[in-house]
């Protein structure tokens, strides 16, 4: 079995796509071929059940089979599975679910109930209690998504009074200070580390690492460059993690439109071979010919820079 | 079976709650006891499984189950169904269901998702699609909740161009002008009337229903108050409507707190002995002490003032 | 001259609307007439420059000048004054202008710029700074209209830090627990009043009152109402402060519409003769025919109920 | 004097930022070096006093202040007023004074009081009724900004009904499906063309271009990488065109942060010598020595990349 996310993870978990059939069906062999192709790039780990990953359009026997499906093919790899829910019992029992199938932690959003801090604070402190202590806890802060800002200091507070949040998936926008002040809470004495892992798309990924952020979980099609980045900025070797990594921007900054970037990533898996369909579930985001050819464009010209 | 909701649907669609065990647990006597308390008191209908009844935090077998109780208990008095879901096939799934267990139609808000009008528009297409035309709809316009603000000439075009969306539920504010707009379209050849029940918990009722409103759809823990104001404006008695609506105001208004509400709502139907417990389904908004005795007050002062 | 505000300061501030001729400039005659109504009436200070008081869509010169007349007739009567702007600069003149002039102190809300709660706070102590430590400052938490959320804790905060602002405008909804935990607060040794004076409207003034407010500070356009109310609660007779409260409610949630109850609240001014037109300022809300009407009706239904 | 705007205007319209002294006074001598650096850099006009100029933390004295410095210094060159304001009587004389002093055109935002798509287009009607028909009007959208979202349909209609409005500022994001729409709508019969400059910080100027908009309206701090990306594209030379802008991606997209963005563009400005101070009026964001390095490393690398 995995080893669980703790607060000195790194490297890239990538946000799974859930892969689905054009009627809409979750496409399981699609789902185990991206697992397969996931692992042959070389990521550290899996976020699986995401808001990338269509959750929220699933019923919830349809995300345990999901579960089932990717951590039967995993193995010693370490999935992080989102669990985020309007309810807290709901968000329980998948929680369990997962964490009895192998799961190494569990991601949770504040919810769109709470709107002040006060109230973030004490609903990610009902949470880690209905979760009970064992179970990790990646809290995922993405203002631009959930409408909830939310300050360095609150983050600190919760990981500090919960020892099971061990991660933040790191994607305020902008976000590089909050980086910087996070890592600098932790000079003084008694304060916990938290492993960062940024989202985002992986927008700003270098900087990011360079203000002192243990990797990416993000979704990008294209996890090899995340790998390599990030591989190549732990390994001291900063201005090559750079100059790879911006050969990929120009199509790495196409998948980060939000609300159509999910589509344009699942075309790009599909034409990599990684799934079957692009499709996404309704209500979703579609490819128009225009779209596909632009895509298709931004892939040769990527394709001819690296080899360039 | 119950006649299904059209264009010409007025009275009063009592929003029910759900009631839950302090454990969390949906407690079917109370629902029970809640179906005969609500049509004790008169109500024309129930509308099931909206915001108020937190559907957003069951399971798809737990919203099934309470479609199951309901309509076991209301024989011939129609019952809307709040299916609103991120997912267009859960949406769908549980319409079906609904339609197949006898309800009177079906009630959804603009998702989350699409954020512009015209994506508004594309969505509410896609789900008749879905639905089929059979199905007949209420549009929840709520934009406090959705975040999502509609014109009247989307609402209407919509309606001209799906027979099935019949009705409105009226619940932008300030919206006292977008109902004299909306009657105001009928006025033209061609364009069918659209049933216009209120919601928001009912506080301009009144000022509705002399715009031109059909009724109320709403939750108010005092649902004979509806009823009665609404009986009464039908019968021309439209001063004597307001004196009978004026008197619930104070009570009414406190019910009316965003969140917070649903609490106040279920303590006061609690006191009134339709359901065992106050409880939400966490996370969700508690009574503390103070909140108990103050609604206690304005209880009493409700039922001094009835009496004098 | 008059008082300044201090955090025992109790009563009533009206939120004091700004006439303006049908043609869109300031009506200064009006203007004075409406101090005179509002003294008359019994206010314990006003309030100018507001957002009722459509400040944001005057120049700097026009914000002076109204200062000018107001302060030209309040004579001992404290007169707050709203200086929020998006820039701190112009902030800081307009403070400085009123307390020059006389001003009991300034009113200001978070800005749209910072949307975290450390950033409110590091902006108010930006807002201190800019201002000098003379200056009283009430904090007005407005979420609805701010969209800024504001934990109690962060308000403590501030006023413990500052000891210039000494004052809340209360118009978070829902807001009676915020006011509980508020006044908790104080009970620890070491932490300073505050005086808390409740905007909204005034919807929940009895039950504000009831929980610790020490009076309001909104625009109804029956000052008298919130005299009273305020009033007799202090002399402890709660029970008939409530009952003349109840009164009034049905019209007071007529002018609580967001966006158009300014339009309604300018209507019953100038019906009462405090203001010589009802307009506002261009972009904004208007009545129509049936809107005046219905504005009528409500006055005449009061007027009975006053008599009855 | 400048020509004005029109339905065919294309090219480049940096939107100019506003130099500010560490003090926070207008620094007019800055604003003429930067305006010289513009036109140095070979853009086809400029837009002063949008968002990103700080217009909002300005007087209306330091506003038309602005006007006159630029336009005393760009000759031939139209330029663009943003004169978007809470009031319609503030917007109106701000365009007058804009449009005598030889200004080409001016730019509006949807206000944030209108927060419905019909309430937007009665309150464009009433810009341009108060504007008089001779005044060309930019549409600003912006919804990232503005939280007004707008369809394709509205932008068409109110260019259609009002002859004036004959430029798009387009920052919808994401929004290159937008433009298709846009252009496809003109292949009917009696659509007028519009013209569409992208904003947004130009992070998709090359599929923008490709989509068929006739340029760029934002204000990157390199602007010959706008120019001479929009003038090969217009050449034909599309490859050629995104191959140069490709490797201006990595520090444009540093640029790109909402909010900061603006301290980050100001701070490359000063170190290229078009303004003496970085500074930005308060509140505004800030570059820490963090964000100073950073910055610094991602102009060396841009250098090193134009020269390898």
């Amino acid at each position: 079995m995995a080893e669980r996310i703790n607060r000195d993870t790194r490297g890239v978990y990538i946000i799974a796509a859930t892969p689905f059939t054009d009627q809409g069906d979750i496409d399981h062999d699609s789902l185990r071929r991206l697992v397969d192709f996931y692992i042959g790039h070389g990521v550290t780990g899996l976020t699986i059940l995401g808001m990338m990953g269509e959750a929220n359009k699933m019923t919830g026997d349809e995300r345990r089979a999901v579960i089932d499906t990717v951590l039967a093919r995993t193995g010693d790899l370490p999935v992080v599975v989102g669990v985020s829910d309007a309810g807290l019992a709901n968000l329980t029992d998948l929680a369990s679910y997962a964490m009895d199938e192998g799961a190494a932690g569990v991601m949770v959003a504040p919810s769109a109930g709470p709107a002040r801090e006060d109230r973030i604070e004490v609903y990610f402190h009902a949470v880690c209690e209905a979760l009970g202590p064992e179970v990790p806890v990646c809290f995922q802060d993405f203002p631009l998504a959930t409408g909830l800002p939310v300050s360095p200091a609150l983050i600190r507070r919760l990981s500090q009074e919960r020892d099971q949040i061990v991660m933040l998936k790191h994607e305020d926008w902008p976000g590089l200070t909050k980086i910087t002040q996070l890592r600098k809470q932790e000079e003084a004495p008694g304060v916990a580390r938290l492993s960062i892992l940024c989202g985002n798309g992986g927008l700003y990924l270098p900087q990011e690492l360079q203000r002192g952020a243990d990797g990416a979980m993000t979704g990008f099609a294209y996890p090899e460059a995340l790998v390599q980045t990030v591989a190549l900025h732990h390994a001291g070797r900063v201005d090559e993690a750079e100059d790879l990594f911006d050969r990929y921007i120009p199509i790495l900054r196409h998948e980060q439109q939000p609300g159509f970037g999910l589509a344009v990533r699942k075309y790009v898996l599909m034409k990599r071979g990684a799934i079957a369909s692009a499709a996404t579930r309704a209500p979703g985001p579609k490819m128009s010919a225009i779209d596909a050819a632009e895509t298709d464009r931004l892939m040769a010209r990527l394709e001819a820079r690296l080899k360039g």
